[in-house]
């Protein structure tokens, strides 16, 4: 095998990452070594590519190799691994569980106390070999291609929510039309969400959210939100609302077109404390509330997985555009711009 | 209004029914009475014709109008009524409760513990009008026909069993492809349920299975049932089973081919106790079992409703027969020799 | 029976309220009319008679009988209540639900679409007798003494917090010692919380909270809360928080000594809105939060009723005076000062 | 350290088993070896040692070092072994998962479709040493006494199912008061289980249910069960019942006093399959059935574990009996004469 391989690697605070030549990474006794088929961008990733405030203090140790989102086949397995082989097809799940902490001990690994984030605190993907965790590296079925396999961590994010909130024979809404609130659309879809209202500021977000399953699309620019929901659900409210925007106002009004007694999941990350009104919105209401971090290790794997194989999830137009590794500046540029919504690179 | 209407009354223990002219309901005073529109024959109602020994022992007094599936527009209502008006169009909810004990005080009205069944207890609905009480007429959409109306009341039955053992993503057995066995693949399928393998002893209920929304279905006749889903399953056994069968031999190769930790909803009546083998089957395996008996009032109803309304459940196909009220005799024929499936009677 | 009866009524916005002869309430077809045999003082009471902003906004019409909670005797009946009969001894639910909305269809008539609330919308119980519908009149059994019988609302309240947050065999917090906070603190122990840390910034009602049953007070005003609660937990946090206080401040610490996947019941109304750090201490967190209005009727009613009759909650102390209702004046100076927790004015 | 070790060895088909020397074992890499401080005798032990049926077919390779219920010392860790240390106070969790199964990857490890048990597929730890799966020795704090630490597996199993019905405020019975029983009374006590119905034949074991905790306990040799417990509930039936006999005739009585929408925890094993009436025990009453085979790994060792540090739960005199290892033989006689309920042994 050759030892040196391309990555994008983030060198130093400021904007920017380059692709360079670099050792193939060394494991350790539990970790796999996998070539990467295929890699997907997170907006994580574009907060470390442009050095802001959140990357400033997320802990991140330079240089790292970018990148969380991936799938690819394992060349290589630690001398404790004995569940994978080389030639496994596997995806990465991001969260890196430490096995010891109350959390590990409690059936809830994918919070662990001491998480590490692959691609974050470690090297991660944006390459043509990572190195993970045996624990974090899924076998996945040869049905999924590899494309999607890329974006199965954030799939699966969106996928707890729909599950959280059962959306079966229900009337949603989601807010924020990007990867993960399109994936929670292609989901409630999926699982008979009865009504589901998409809500973006973009005009080309709501258009696929649309194509992917939304019976209605909004924009807060055109139209006042909370009336046109009340509207839509007789006066009721919706039953449940899924956040992947992390915007004071989308989550506020989100409460306000909450039904009494619905139900909220939170996944979008507002970028500082947001105001809210406790009394009418969530106590008065006995509105129920969940923030959803991650995939429930496995738990939430496996139910995705049944729901590819068999077709289930229309997820394939939330991936814009697929291109060569070496275009990642460029694919980062589309993204800023609106213009790709989930972008594959191909090591 | 005219006073007199024809009805199919069960006049005296033994074989039979007539149809015949009757004076029309008088209200008390929570009461409704709804001119029919459409009415549906269940398995109840051909014990009831034929006077079994299930008949014989459910508290049924004589003379009674047969049946309690229907649609229909409510035309008169009681002096303590206040909620519903002539002209709302109905669908009928078959269990009366008595709004005083434990059940009806815990949220749990579906199984009074003083339950009367509508159309077993009272009179009931294969006739031109039929008296309800007001509290078990549910207002319906006018998009949702008087012939899918009348099934309301099974097919909840079928919907609770799904949201209970929360299908999405999962792989399912159901066993017995009836109406409500029928009702219950339309309802896994339209929430995701990954595979659904259908288990019925004959073929044009299993061929109706597949039209509905099976993957795979399975003739126990032919083959050896929990080999072949252990196979489907690649040795797991499915996540869940519905049982609407009520059979011995079927709900125990159900808990063979369960995997363990999976979910059972009974719905089936077996007609006598059956020899179940709770050690392997249930304690090592931690098999969760519910019984449903009917739907939740109105949580089910309501999610029943949004389904409907957004066509998500294809249960078309299950109403094999639409017919005129006065050839019910025929009707009953059709279902015995396992050619009608759910069949509507249109008085 | 007399016509007329002592009443304390709020006639005019500003502060205060009378003690004067009325009228005894006619009742509509369904209500009761209860003989008041004690009653308590909630903080809703205080808002009312200091005609604070709340108040102001709270939609009341005033001349209104103030007072909610209460137990006695019923005297008399509507035309249409057949399942409560004069003599019954009842407690008062506070939330009279309309019967028709979503919500009450749904299974959660207490958090109805349309909700009154006795006392603030309707007359209330601060008086020798007051009317309340037949669905609100409680019967409770004799061996519940009158002065806990008129506590048995907010009492319910709390009970439904550590209900729903599960607390058996947890570490947990309770903020806010009033009433509602002190009640939660019972009822914790007798399910078996296995760590309750009380929060206050009073030193009388800490000592109550220790007396209640708190394994640990502590008063924020001489000890860093988040620190302390996380050295008692070894670092891991506490697996859930009551907040009975509306604290802008206390809630916000709530969130940081919270464990990751931990649960939150949210009680207590904050003021104004509150600025919450979602990213953190809920996304991340995967926390679970839920507001809580009231109880469900009747299923926290009858768990209740239950554990008091065995003795199992520890409330007595909670109650620090008990007083005719003609010294009301008095009773609201005691609260005001912080001397008196819960108090009961016998009429 | 010796090389030597005493144990109680099962070395061939019939009754019986021997004290005698052995070598202390070798540890994989994955192991770590226990100085046993405590180790109490379950009733699998007696089958095995009596070799009955169920022994017959358990897959046990002789000769096998007998006992799985045991708290002592690690002195010894494998070579991949990084959590656990010499000197730490541990607990044996019987169940060994492979990690690598369906429900290994499901959050069910604990029913892990190709689970061992240790101490019946392993040797065991009737013994001065024993060799676990790290992953099976709980570290438990020190206020737990080795006696106690000894029984936390069928403690386990007894609070799970006590979690798994809610009893807090409930109604509730439990069958058959051996260990598992007597710890499920004491559970729910702690728990707050409003009324504890504790059912079985022998006095003794009534005795001490009272002792423990029970509100009440019924003799079947004496009275009519169902009866008896119609008539404590009201007419209503409990809400829950827990079964740890395995009796057919105790299981179908439960399911007749078992209220409307009520639940049901199974622990015992029949001998054989039971006869059931589903039709009116469990579908018409809407009834939920839980199979509970062994402890959240370990979501339930850390609330029982919880508890016991407070002192919560009252199970010392569920330790009928201490006695030196070497006296396994008296053990089993008082077990099977008996007299004695839970017997620990010291090595």
């Amino acid at each position: 095998m050759k030892k040196k391989m391309l990555a994008v690697v983030k060198k130093s605070p400021g904007i920017g990452a380059q692709l360079e030549e670099i050792e193939i990474p060394q494991l350790g006794p539990k970790d796999v070594l996998v070539r990467v088929k295929a890699t997907a961008i997170c907006g994580t990733d574009l907060h470390i590519y442009d050095w802001n405030t959140w990357a400033e203090n997320a802990g991140i140790h330079m240089p790292v190799v970018m990148g969380h989102e991936f799938s690819g086949e394992i060349v290589e397995v630690g001398s404790q691994v004995n569940d994978l082989n080389p030639g496994d097809y596997v995806a990465g799940e991001t969260h890196i569980p430490c096995g010891k902490c109350y959390q590990c001990n409690n059936g809830q690994q994918h919070i662990c106390g001491n998480l590490q984030i692959f691609g974050v605190h470690t090297d991660g993907c944006f390459a043509e070999y990572t190195k993970i965790p045996a624990i974090c590296a899924r076998k996945i079925p040869n049905t999924i291609s590899p494309e999607i396999g890329a974006v199965l961590e954030p799939l699966g994010t969106a996928i707890r929510s729909t599950l959280d909130i059962e959306v079966s024979g229900k009337k949603i809404a989601v807010i924020g039309c990007g990867p993960i609130g399109l994936f929670a659309i292609a989901s409630a879809k999926a699982m008979g969400a009865s009504c589901i209202i998409a809500i973006d500021v973009m005009e080309e977000r709501l258009k696929l959210s649309k194509e992917i399953g939304a019976n209605i699309a909004i924009n807060p620019k055109d139209i006042d939100v909370v009336n046109e929901v009340m509207e839509i659900t007789n006066g009721v409210g919706v039953d449940g609302f899924i956040d992947a925007s992390g915007s004071t106002q989308a989550i506020n009004q989100g409460f306000k077109y909450l039904r009494k007694g619905g139900e909220v999941a939170l996944i979008g990350l507002p970028s500082a404390p947001i105001s809210l009104d406790l009394g009418p919105d969530v106590v008065f209401k006995e509105a129920k509330i969940i923030g959803i971090h991650g995939r429930e290790m496995f738990q939430t794997w496996i139910r995705m997985e049944n729901m590819l194989e068999e077709g289930l999830l229309n997820i394939n137009p939330v991936i814009t555009h697929t291109m060569p590794l070496a275009k990642f500046e460029d694919a980062i540029e589309l993204l800023k711009a609106g213009i790709g919504n989930k972008i594959v690179l191909i090591p």
